[in-house]
Formats: C-alpha cells, sequence, structure tokens
C-alpha cells in the first residue's frame, strides 16, 4: 500500500464483504426481496459479493451500468432514475439481452412515450415518499389515476411501486433515519391500499442505505434496494447508518507542502481525487471535505478545509512533514469512487488487486 | 445536438479558439512567455489551440498529463504541482523523454529529496502571493534562505519564481480580481529583489485566469499560465473574468421528471454530469449547481438547487415537460470536463467532432 502512487482509492475487501454479508441476511430473514444498487462501486466483483458471491437482481443508476452488468451475466436489473424518452431504443435492445430490465415511470408523458415506442416494457412506478426529488404524490388522486394507467397499459408489464427515501440524508442521528424508514414503507403500502383489490399484491420495493442499515429488519415491503452499504463512508457514519470502521474505502494521498507558520499543509488529494462533496454539513458546518487519517485509519487533529483541483488543504495545529502519507475517508464514497479508473483492493494493508468500474452513461 | 445521448459535454469550438486567440494575442503584445494550463481541458486538440495551433511550452497538474502531453509532442512542460518525493523516479524517466520538465518546490524537505535522487531537476520556486494554499512566504527570511539554496544546489537547475493568484476566485468583481493581479506579479518582484543581484533577472511565472483575463496586458513578470480561461464558466463569469458568451462548454441534459405542483423537474445530469462546485456561492449563496438554459443558452427562470448522483434538481415556476432538453452552463468547467471520457465538439449547434481528455494521475 505504501509504494502505491497516489491519489489512490483504497477498498479494504474484509470490510465490504462483512457489509455485503450483513445486509444481505437481513433481507433473507426479513423474507423481501434483496436487489442491491450497484452505482456505488459499479464493479462486477463487487456485485458479486452483494449476492454471497452469485449473480442476483441488481439495482442500476446508468445504462452503461445496466449493459456492463449484463455482459457479466447479470439478468434482472432495475434502471432506478426515471427514464428518458429517447433512451427508450437503447432500453428495447438491452431488454433483449436480459431475462428483465426494469424501468422507472412517474409521468404520463413518459407512459405516452412507452406506449409510442411499439414495445413492451417492465415498469416500476415511482412514488415519493418525502425525499421530493423524482416520484408521484401518493396522496393525489391523480397519481391513482395514473398507477391504473400504467398498471392496465398494453405497453407495460406492471411490477410494482418503488421509492427512495434520500432524505434520510437529511437526518442528523439514527432515530431520525428510523422514522424516515417508517415514512418510506408507509408511503408504498398506504398508496397500494387506493389501488384497489386487483391490485393488492402489488410489490414494494424500498431503499436508502441510512434506513436499510439502522431497521432490525425489512417489514411492511417486498423488495429492498440499499446501495451505499458496501463502502459506506464519513457522510454514513456521522447520520448512525455505520460505525466507523464499517467504512470500507479511503484515499491514500501524500503530504506535498507543509507550513507551520500558518498551521496548514496540503496533499495530492483534491476534488478530482475526493470530489467536492461537502459531507453532513447540516451536522457540522465545518466537517470539511473528507477525514484525515493516519495509515492506520487513525482521525488525525486535522480539517481537511479546501479543495482545488489536485490540492487538498488542511488546517492542523503540527501540519505533517512533506512525503507523509495519510488515508482520508470520503464524504460520500459513491461520488469518490467515480473519479477512478481502478480501485486498489486491500486486505490487512496489503494490496491484493485491482478492480475498474464502470463509466460514463 | 439534439440526438446526442445525455448527459452529454459539449465544446463550442469557435468560442474556444477566440478565448484561445485572445489570451495568446495578449501574452504576446505584452512581451511574456506564455505557458498555458491545459489541466481544464486535458486534451491535445486544446492545448495546440492555445499556442496558434502549434506546440508549445505548456503547464500541467498531474503526471498524467505530463506523460500524454509529452506523448504527443509537448516538449516544455511545467507540472505546477509542489512535488511529491515518491513521484521524483517518474519525473526523472519522463524528463529524458522532453526538453524540459519543471517541477516546483517549496520547502527545505523536497529539496532534500531532489538532492538525494540522483538527478538534476529543472525547478520553480513556489512562492505564495496570498492565495495561501502552496508556497513561500515572500516576506519571511527563511524564504530567501530557501530560494538561495535551492538557486545553488548541485541538484537543480533554477527556472525561476512562480505563483498562483488563486485567492481571485474569492473576487466580487473585476475590480477585486484586479486588486489580487497587482498583489500576483508584485509578491514576485519584490521576493526577487530580496534574492540579490546574481538572481535579479530570475523568471517570474504568474498565472489564474480571473487575473489574466481582466488585465488589459501583462506587465510586472515574465511568463503566464491560465488555464480555465479556453472554457470559462459560470463562476468566472459572474465574478468578471469573462461575458456570459464566452462561456465555451455546456452539459446537454434531458427532463425525466416533471411536477408542476412542486414547481420542481429534474434532469439526468446530476453530480457525476456536473460536479458538486458550488459555484460563486460567495456573491450569491443559492447560486445552485449550474445554469439551466434552454438550447440557445438562454439562461431559464430556474435554479439548479440539488444534485444527487445522476439526477438534477431544478426549482422552477413552470417545469419543463418530461422529455425537454436543456443546457446547463458548469458552475466550474475544469471539474465538469473531469467527469467525461469525451467531449462532443459542436459549431452552429451541430456536433463536428469529439475529443478524449486524459484521465487520472
Amino acid at each position: 500500500m505504501l509504494n502505491l502512487p497516489t491519489p489512490a482509492f483504497l477498498v479494504d475487501r474484509e470490510i465490504v464483504e462483512q457489509n455485503c454479508h450483513r445486509m444481505l441476511q437481513k433481507a433473507l430473514a426479513s423474507g423481501v426481496a434483496f436487489r442491491p444498487h450497484v452505482k456505488t462501486h459499479k464493479t462486477v466483483e463487487i456485485a458479486r459479493m452483494q449476492h454471497g458471491g452469485a449473480v442476483g437482481p441488481i439495482t442500476v443508476s446508468t445504462l452503461a451500468e445496466a449493459e456492463l452488468f449484463a455482459d457479466a451475466d447479470f439478468r434482472d436489473i432495475t434502471y432506478a432514475v426515471p427514464i428518458a424518452p429517447e433512451k427508450l431504443p437503447r432500453v428495447i435492445a438491452l431488454a433483449q439481452r436480459v431475462e428483465r430490465l426494469n424501468i422507472l415511470v412517474d409521468s404520463a408523458a413518459a407512459l405516452y412515450a412507452l406506449e409510442s415506442a411499439g414495445a413492451v416494457f417492465d415498469v416500476f412506478l415511482k412514488v415519493d415518499c418525502g425525499y421530493h426529488r423524482a416520484g408521484l404524490n401518493p396522496d393525489d388522486p391523480d397519481s391513482v389515476r395514473l398507477a391504473l394507467a400504467i398498471a392496465r397499459s398494453p405497453a407495460v408489464h406492471f411490477q410494482g411501486l418503488l421509492t427512495h427515501a434520500g432524505h434520510s440524508y437529511h437526518a442528523r442521528d439514527a432515530a431520525e433515519v428510523r422514522r424516515v424508514a417508517a415514512e418510506e414503507t408507509a408511503a408504498l403500502t398506504r398508496f397500494r391500499a387506493l389501488l384497489g383489490a386487483d391490485l393488492a399484491d402489488t410489490p414494494r420495493s424500498v431503499g436508502s442505505t441510512p434506513t436499510a442499515s439502522v431497521v432490525e429488519r425489512f417489514t411492511d415491503c417486498d423488495e429492498v434496494r440499499p446501495g451505499n452499504y458496501v463502502f459506506y463512508d464519513a457522510f454514513q457514519a456521522t447520520i448512525g447508518s455505520c460505525h466507523a470502521e464499517d467504512v470500507a474505502v479511503s484515499v491514500l494521498a501524500t503530504v506535498i507542502g507543509s507550513y507551520p507558520e500558518r498551521q496548514e499543509a496540503i496533499v495530492d488529494a483534491g476534488a478530482l481525487a475526493l470530489s467536492k462533496d461537502a459531507g453532513p454539513d447540516h451536522i457540522d458546518p465545518h466537517f470539511g471535505f473528507g477525514v484525515v487519517c493516519d495509515l492506520a485509519l487513525r482521525p488525525l487533529p486535522a480539517r481537511l478545509v479546501a479543495l482545488s483541483q489536485e490540492h487538498g488543504k488542511i488546517a492542523t495545529r503540527e501540519p505533517p512533514a512533506v512525503g507523509t502519507r495519510v488515508r482520508i475517508i470520503p464524504n460520500h464514497s459513491c461520488l469518490t469512487a467515480a473519479m477512478y479508473d481502478r480501485y486498489h483492493v486491500i486486505e490487512e494493508g496489503r494490496v491484493v488487486g485491482e478492480w475498474r468500474p464502470a463509466r460514463g452513461w
């Protein structure tokens, strides 16, 4: 590990395996379907770990991911971003190569596009459980009408209701996350009840790493789709989704400037090595752009106060010397991982392999 | 352009050429050496445009860039990030393939590493002109001692003093940028005067896009190194480095959700398509994550209020329909460009080519 060129993205294989195992066991024990998201890591290796070493149903955030995982024999894929009509030809082509490619719809315009495309699509209806990003308002009568139109459309194999409790990321502790988890499942159950007896068994798919992490077991839902939990990050540890020792990734960086007179140092990990995600700044406005640690991942008394393209500026009373190596726990592992063409896999501090993620769209 | 899959990074070739021409002419008219930074675009095509269609001296932010441009016959390269001792073997190998590979030093520790490496290096001394990221304090007597030690070291071909006025990015208008530009050159000139008669002609290299853009001509310096000016962005236009019509890049995106009841829409350009740079939030805390425009680049009455990995959320009184295409001017073109493996080159709204940037470190 010490010999790697910096910046480098390190993935601790044993922690990933443990995170994967724990979530899979919870899903199995709860009797729900498990369709983990792969957008955080975008690698075939970890997607298989999410299913205990096998292929299984997955969730993706781009069609590029869907195509990569289809090539790697994943046959049951949900593309969990509302479909853009222009992407339908690519969806149709990919659907012919797998058993099922679910897409998301939350508007009459999208339904109309499906009905004009000359194919039959596997479709989840996206419901808004309070995050207010995508999805239908479950308490609006128009939403029921659209759900019924989708369920009855000849262009649709209706697969169920899907929601994402992204507002769990606004929580300040695990207790708040638990309240969001209850809203997440309640929204789908309440909405499903409005759809009538014919649709009383419609599957309800939920998923966000905070809510999936804090609940003891999955109840009041049929499928779960967490993703970030494979790596976790500084954000998740701060809001209570995980413990600090559950975070599987770090960025190895080198001190390239040391300025004791202004109690600062700079490292060779900037915005392109970490992303500019501000982390849990709703809890600590001065959280910084990652957690600076020593090589054993013990946090240092230092704050990563600024990032430019290739520089990270650290405020610390005793700046480490030029050449010192540090490990930085990223604020948001999904965004940090996406900056790298390869991950260095480590076990007990030694590099044991390399994984290459999907990129682009 | 309308047929491109989204998100897509569009580069208007004519605007880039005009931006390149203007800066090159200013350098020529000022009689200073021109060593533009290539980190914003990382493409051989634009680096040649920066020199009027030829190869010439350049500045890079990573050794990966240095190696790519060396392969493309750029022979005079400054790696403008303080050198990490571990990177010296790679520097030595690359230096043998080019005429000159300048590196940056601002500490006795780095000088010691050079002297232990068994080679002679082309070295700029980094000076802090007020940005307080890297560089020696020009008003500290210890800085003079280190400068003289570097200049006299048998491991060094001393190339000059170098500074970067990154604090120009904290300015609120062009007048403030002009004040920073004066500090930038004054810091090097003042420091050089302390080095004695032997070093009275030491070259002074300056560079930041805001300062290089607002000055009428380059004075009180010997070399300039702007980079972002090839593209500019929403940030630069806001602080007065350029006009809105000088911005050469945009992200083409598609509306994938439209929610009139909450006056919001979502597009398929999120944090991975735009970066999470907060833009000129020191001027407008609600600036948003980019400027949402129609296809003719007219700003829409809309704010890009939130980004998740693959979703951008737009607040707007009349949300556009699903399927509508928009162009988003990025806050920080360097970081946005780095998210793409290829740029789509456009001329008068038509796609005429594709450029592929360097990646990684």
